[in-house]
């Protein structure tokens, strides 16, 4: 044990990863414990559940395939010497855990819906607890399997492979070193969190499959819904006469459950460990100008886990405060689910300023977690306000319906892209706080550890905010199940209600969705260089760098030709990657958009062919056949998932063989300048149609069935594509890409400068 | 005359211009001469043109407003000596020569459309004959006054300014210093062409008003008319008993005539003087290594006037090769407008062979050019591709549309997204062929004068592509007139084909306008990192920059200064930039498109009020009130103009305060790559939408008055403003944008070091 660099401290992390799945199974069994209600309530939501389950498996069969193909290329990569050993498998349990992770949410969700209906048919408060249980698990599932999947790496990395016998004498694999001979204690810092980022490649493909795949189903199944069933034959939502209701539903979880988690478990990673491996950067940075010890390096790596343990703890803790009094008013609930989200935020900044005066952090970090903090909640407000209909750009949306579908179409449109004004603002100043606070304009490296801290900060209260994000969609679902089972209309009420309590937390939830999405994926840019460093100073050491013939394996050299002359902006190599950035944005958009299209299509044909063939449907006497819905959504999403989603991955790939490293980073930086501002607009756009919608619906402009209500219903038809499947998607879009990048460094710095000397780009 | 750097081909290009001015005369007379047809057509004629000059003087009013406001600020900083005493009155000979364009181009198209209406009520040749000289004056008109304008800034302050006397004992204004003492031949060189550059931002501005004013006022009249007239009342486009007609066609003239006009003189200069600034620069760095003398250094300058004015010469000769014989048929039509504009590129191609063969240019040049030019034909094909219902995608569209307006949206939208993918890899592989072939690996600004080059090749024709491109809308209005004249059904199906022509031809030009566009905001870019060296070189000697105390004005320091610390890509003050630069394209989109639904709901509601209160209007016994229309589209274009393009103007400025040089050069470069496929998108998806409804309507889906044809109708209304507002006015954005960036060089130089050290983000 004398090598380990695990201070005392640090086991705060796996202890409350593990106490965070105790708590889940705690919840789990508290909601399974509840009332499923009557037997009609149990049939529908074993229908859900099947369909659910269904697609899942049918799901994870697809991206098994695609994770074998990458892990034969992984493994051949690591079988010559390209790629370090541990890689195929830190790949494989990312997306494993992630899995698992939207499989046990999913689960749940499928679980809790007819229990959260049966609770709301005895009170709200009661609703409300089952759903926000339910909620809970998929909150402390994620978080509890995320820090603990990091913190074994950790642990085993440290203890079985970097042993003081390896790093004595060193180990080599097939030719190529990965622990050096006389390895010191701060290069095995440096090694081991570096090869833990490329985990997040597993997670991060395993969410883009989720979220793709997710979202085609949901919208597919809810366009085909919506448009034969209330457009064309004019029966309301969720009525059970509708083949396409089942699939709906299912949608439902797939898409904001399953989808989701996989999204946030892949964020709550990635930062972790961006901000880890900036960390032990910034150490060997101080080390080597003799600024900094040792143990300050394990401080800088260790502290991003423990601040995520402490936030999982005070997560549970906030849980615990989502309680109200019986006959509770929507006001109550809001503001007791806000007391859980906001005061887990103050907690977490109160412990940050505990380890801030113990020595663990600095106290820069600690402002740059807040500007963190702050701009997520500002993003978080600036998305209610243009998505709202109690503000007026929603209103807006509303008043143009009047004049036709033309008109509401244009109007969120141009919302849509007003509204990334504010949250690119908020982001850019947020960015400037947490790195000039760290200290970056002195020291740019431990800037850019302020900016992951600060993703960091943002997602360690992810378990509370998780559930208070998920049980939303559990909501909607008991609102399904009470509509199709013909519960009396007051639970239906109350689900509503807690549904529409489910969307104003989620909208500060989206906020600090989407910051932290753009914060991690900075940090995640930042630590790609740093790897790329590592991996020109080997093959330079080993004279194998062919486009380097003219340096040393010296520092300043490396250094030289890092900084320089490849990342300036006017490289063209590094411009033309901006565009490709840019491009790749909306032409993955457009891919995902057209998948909904065409799975939508069948699905209208089907419900269409419904209606025609199986007589007495609309008079309630012939049974549609929901299953056969359900298996159209399950092929269509499966089918149309994969070519976007495996052009996340081979992008970054061809574009670094063809414009190498500074082609790598225009595309990361173009791919998450772009896809966040488009992101926002598609999010925002899509959430402000259905507002506006739903605002015509209670009444104004003429309500319900009044030529403005139709044009409503076109504009939340075209929004919904837009917020559920291209949106959320590209999130995860920004994120893959710099995985991707990361993990293929190696063959992009072996390869790619012959490449360029063949096309003439790099003249030696 | 001894310190003339001007050799004497160089004369080539002002000989041109003025021969251009003089067949731009003589092909207006031509026009003028022909018949203008009976008095209907003379009177509806006489409305439209009235109109058109309204909203040309109204708008010139405001413009001069804002000209006087910015001539302030410029003679300001003159007067204390922070920039240039010649910007000032450069930057408003470059409005008003791209003003008196615009006016120009309107005159003749107002007076050609009766005139093209009766020549196609001869035969198809004959209205091709008027319809193609009146573009052609316009053509022409923008090149000859572009390139003269040029041309007399160059000799003058050649002859007048860099006198040997000013030359040898220095010029100071106010203390500051502007032809320095014992200034040498190449500084003169390189303080000319960037002083120069300077001119352009008036163009720009004058441009970006003319595309926002004229985009909004057509598509307020056009959606107007087409929401209340088509689908409201049910009549016909171009119905007389449509109030908005004549706004509508007025429309089409400020719009595609003024607008365009403005757009690609724009472009056009933008082009010559960055890539002469650029050139400069090559030989400024060549002379100092000893690898090149001054004779390269002013080839280098003059090549791109050279090469505009031989592409000039070979446009005239290319406007005499567009004729056909009587009957000929729209094949024949194509293929002698075909003739024109890719016999003057091939030629153009043929003369720089020439030229290098003379010794004038690289051969590597030569091929820089043509990459450019076959990357715009290649871009020209896409969006033919793309746009036109003879293939797939807009296919696509029209099938979308039976199942209604959203799946026809979202099909649009996904086609608009799909689309931006090969003119972006287009351009990305013509820069760096462009790059690469002028000698970049070796020389870094001999590369990037290559990209210039490209885009000035590609430009070079622009009198003959401009005249096919401007006859369109002529053609458009021609027929307009001939509908509301009820002349014979042949003539307006005779004016369809010319216009269909139009449409053909534009798609290449359209191309050529992006491609270029790209590549000429690319040259400025690199114009600007220019500029800066100039000013903290300067500042630097005078002891005055203050962030740089630590430097001392030595050239290497300046270097690393500008290249090192500066523009690396991590360096988060520019990341930041381009978060700012990629939301500035949504924002300014969003913003346009507003004002586009405010001023088309103004016009709704006066149309639906004169169907209302006029007797008689439907039955044609009442006269409809075009004046009011055409006041209201025009009160609506000037207020709502005003605030987005003064934002182009203002956000470089601030965000150059604030992020200083490398928060601009982010900023820029994410508008370029955000705002090139953002325009992409927007163009080609309008374009898909208008065809697909014209796809429908030639019988597919049920036709005219079908379901599907009604949503065509909605997907055309939303592709309306994203085609002519927004989408066009992204391309002037970019430039602009990168045009006052430039000019405000020296004041962000001596101020934002202040400003970021005061909010921390300088460390010294």
């Amino acid at each position: 044990m004398e090598s380990s660099v695990i201070p005392g401290i640090w086991w705060v992390a796996p202890f409350a990863s593990i106490l965070a799945l105790g708590f889940a199974i705690y919840f789990y069994r508290k909601m399974m414990g509840a009332s499923e209600g009557n037997a009609t309530m149990v049939e529908i939501a074993g229908h859900v559940r099947e369909g659910a389950m269904a697609y899942l498996i049918r799901q994870y069969k697809v991206v098994a395939l695609v994770f074998l193909a990458l892990l034969i290329v992984l493994q051949i990569l690591a079988f010559f010497g390209i790629q370090n050993p541990f890689v195929p498998f830190a790949f494989l349990t990312g997306g494993f855990f992630s899995g698992l992770c939207g499989f046990i949410g999913m689960k749940t969700a499928t679980a809790a819906s007819s229990r959260t209906a049966q609770g709301c048919s005895e009170s709200l408060n009661r609703g409300l607890q089952v759903a926000f249980r339910s909620g809970a698990v998929m909150g402390l599932v994620v978080v509890g399997l995320g820090l603990l999947d990091i913190c074994i790496w950790y642990w085993a990395l440290d203890h079985l492979f970097y042993t003081p016998e390896h790093m004595a004498s060193g180990v080599s694999f097939l030719g190529m070193t990965f622990v050096p001979e006389n390895c010191t204690e701060v290069e095995k810092l440096v090694q081991i969190t570096t090869t833990m980022i490329t985990f997040g490649m597993g997670a991060s493909t395993q969410a883009l499959f989720a979220r793709v795949g997710g979202g085609i189903y949901t919208k597919a199944a809810d366009v085909g819904a919506d448009l034969v069933g209330k457009v064309e034959a004019g029966i309301p939502e969720d009525d059970p006469r509708n083949p396409a209701t089942i699939a709906d539903n299912v949608g439902d979880n797939v898409g904001d459950v399953a989808g989701m988690g996989a999204d946030l478990y892949e964020s709550y990673c990635g930062s972790i460990l961006a901000t880890a491996a900036l960390g032990a950067a910034v150490g060997a940075h101080h080390i080597s100008k003799g600024s900094g010890t040792f143990e300050d390096a394990v401080g800088l790596v260790t502290a991003p886990m423990i601040v995520a343990g402490i936030g999982t703890l005070l997560s549970i803790i906030g849980m615990f405060m989502v309680r109200c009094k019986e006959g509770a008013s929507q006001k109550n609930l809001l503001k007791a689910l806000l007391t859980g989200t906001l005061g887990s935020s103050v907690l977490i900044v109160l412990a940050l300023i505990g380890m801030w005066l113990g020595g663990l952090i600095s106290g820069g970090v600690v402002l740059s977690v807040i500007s963190g903090l702050v701009a997520g909640v500002i993003i978080g407000q600036a998305t209610e306000y243009y998505t709202s209909d109690e503000y007026k750009p929603t209103q807006g949306i509303a008043d143009q319906a009047v004049m036709g579908p033309a008109t509401t179409i244009i109007d969120g449109l141009a919302t849509g892209m007003y509204s990334a004004g504010i949250p690119v603002i908020t982001i850019v100043v947020g960015i400037m706080c947490a790195f000039g606070f760290a200290g970056g304009t002195h020291d740019w490296s431990m800037g850019v550890y302020g900016i992951g801290f600060a993703a960091v900060g943002m997602l360690a209260t992810l378990g509370i905010t998780l559930a208070t994000d998920a049980y939303g969609p559990i909501a909607d679902n008991a609102g399904g199940n009470a509509e199709m089972s013909h519960l009396a209309p007051e639970v239906r009420e109350r689900t509503d209600a807690l549904d529409s309590l489910g969307n104003t937390t989620a909208a500060t939830g989206k906020g600090f969705a989407i910051g932290s999405a753009a914060l991690t994926a900075l940090a995640l840019l930042a630590a790609y260089i740093e790897e790329v460093k590592i991996w020109i100073a080997k093959l330079a050491g080993d004279g194998t760098f062919l486009g380097m013939s003219k340096l040393t394996a010296g520092d300043a050299d490396i250094m030289f030709f890092v900084d320089k002359f490849e990342l300036h902006i006017m490289n063209p190599l590094l411009l033309c990657g901006l565009f490709v950035g840019g491009m790749m944005a909306f032409v993955f958009c457009a891919m995902t958009m057209k998948a909904v299209g065409r799975a939508a299509g069948s699905m209208v044909e089907e419900v269409r062919r419904q209606f025609k063939e199986i007589p007495g449907i609309m008079e309630g006497t012939g049974k549609p056949d929901y299953a056969s819905c359900v298996a159209i959504s399950t092929k269509g999403a499966q089918k149309e998932m994969l070519v976007p989603s495996l052009l996340a991955i081979i992008v970054p790939v061809v574009t670094g063989l063809i414009l190498g490293v500074p082609g790598v980073m225009g595309l990361l930086a173009g791919g998450l300048t772009t896809g966040f501002v488009l992101a926002t607009m598609l999010n925002n756009a899509g959430g402000a149609w259905d507002n506006a919608k739903k605002y015509i619906e209670r009444g104004h402009h003429g309500g319900k069935g009044s030529d403005a209500h139709k044009a409503g219903v076109v504009g939340d038809t075209v929004g919904d594509p837009c917020k559920d499947t291209s949106g959320p998607s590209l999130n995860i879009l920004i994120k893959l890409m710099t995985m991707v990048s990361v993990v293929f460094t190696p063959v992009i710095v072996r390869f790619s400068p012959t490449i360029q000397e063949w096309f003439g780009f790099i003249d030696k």
